[in-house]
């Protein structure tokens, strides 16, 4: 249990490492180093876990002095079973020991009482064990305010944080979010519906513990939220392989550089597959390639902020 | 893998064994009846997991014959961690044997290339292992179609079926569900948008795999979704304990009372512990409370429904 509200410990870190950076976890097997994988070879899922432990640590090792947090993936560890979660705990264990956040990005969604047993999993505070405690997770906000709460008192009790979807990063987030409602893009709705939500859990920093997941590739609707939510921190996705710079994210931040932090997976920690760091960074040197890759999205965006 | 489309399935089922009952295994360690908690006193993870799994097999034998699916929500064992996700896999391997079709009620949703992680670890035909493959899972739609295609071209590969979130039970649904979108309320878009993803899956019953979850406790809403998705099967929570009766699901169903499947959780898997089974079963009689109360719902729903 950790003391302090969510979104002051987060500003606190991300002022102290001077880093807006978080780092996706969300090992793909088929793109893992052969080093790493090694004998295992992934045939099984204890296989498949293994491999994934190993590459997690290397990837913390390597980013853990440039960034402010991990996002591990749950989804990427469900599909290899009891074995995978078992990877996810300890991807959560290794982040912490290495001192970042981390945040679970579950995306989990709701009736009320079902959401405090999920809130229990993955926020702690209540019976249950401790295996997928995060600092913050990600939940849906399809369900309303009730589906919502459970998870922003569990963290609350816990100093932990909620960032709940507003608008996300991929094409289709236009079905749905962007339906017109009374007058405005349905992710306003709900962006006011968060800002709302989190008024009773601000911090010394002026921010909520409950946070919004606003997309990277949306710029125009970045901004416009920031504005539209002003004390609520933002987690933004979407950044390097699906397609948006430092540029794109500039919106999600406050004047002084804070209220957001951006998450980049495939661009981080499979960099030495792509350029600029293919051609530099050769043979088994991928380490360096993601340590450099976590090194220059910090440098990008804190210039872009500051 | 299972052969054919799975609304056929499901609805030959119905049809079988004249029930159109799900049995909700969710199991909270408070509610267990002492004789299965027994020793273990769920002080560990692995105590409160192996009462779980105790507990969920006597359910499964008690209603075997008069349901024709449980679904496992799976928050109630993702609190107790890697344990706990142990006895989800346990409940899902003992209700087929039991002849169950099994929905698992994770409410996923991500981006594409994520959801894709997800449906191999719900809907199997991937890499992965096969601890949570279920015949169905529930999803959430916020995300729009590219959150719920990987979902649906999983059932389709692997015979299983998908359940969108279109209109929940829960009292703040109205909440983000509820606004009103170009004239109509955001869940009849919803609705609208699952029918049309699901239209390339129908099978020779008319109906899609791609199914859609609406609460019984908005009759009303429940009664125009069916006439707004003739070919989208209905799973409806909120029977019994939330609240609902047969009456208020007719709406769910066909002319041939067929369609749609409902869903009781607490209801049933705590029957001896409310009225009307408390009187009569009293001691450690519980397992023939359970075996009552689906009966019952069984016999109201069909006699509601032709």
């Amino acid at each position: 249990m950790a003391e302090g509200n969510f979104a002051d410990r987060l500003m606190a870190e991300v002022a102290r490492k001077r880093s807006q950076v978080v780092v996706g976890l969300d090992p793909r097997l088929e793109r893992l180093p052969a080093d790493v994988v090694g004998a295992a070879r992934a045939e099984t899922p204890r296989g498949a876990a293994e491999a994934m432990i190993r590459f997690n640590r290397a990837v913390i090792e390597a980013v853990a002095e440039h960034a402010v947090a991990v996002k591990c993936q749950v989804a990427f560890y469900e599909r290899y079973g009891c074995e995978g979660m078992r990877a996810y705990a300890a991807a959560i264990c290794d982040a912490r020991e290495a001192g970042l956040l981390v945040v679970g990005d579950v995306k989990r969604s709701d009736i009320a009482s079902t959401a405090e047993a999920y809130a229990a999993a993955h926020l702690g505070g209540a019976p249950g064990a401790p295996d997928f405690v995060a600092d913050a997770v990600t939940v849906n906000p399809y369900l309303g305010a009730d589906g919502v709460r459970p998870f922003v008192e569990a963290a609350a009790a816990a100093g932990g944080g909620v960032f709940a979807l507003v608008k996300t990063s991929n094409p289709s987030s236009v079905d749905v979010q962007d339906a017109v409602c009374d007058g405005r893009p349905l992710y306003e709705r709900v962006g006011s519906l968060v800002e709302q939500w989190g008024e009773p859990y601000r911090g010394e920093s002026g921010y909520s513990l409950l946070g919004a997941v606003v997309g990277a590739t949306f710029p125009e609707e970045l901004a416009a939220l920031r504005r539209l939510m002003p004390h609520t921190p933002f987690l933004v996705p979407g950044f390097g392989a699906q397609g948006a710079g430092a540029e794109e994210v500039r919106g999600a931040f406050d004047a002084d550089g804070l209220g957001a932090v951006v998450n980049s997976s495939r661009g981080i920690i499979y960099a030495w597959q792509q350029p600029p760091y293919r051609e530099h960074y050769g043979g088994g040197r991928w380490r360096e390639a993601v340590a450099a890759a976590a090194a220059d999205m910090r440098r990008d965006l804190w210039e872009a902020t500051h």
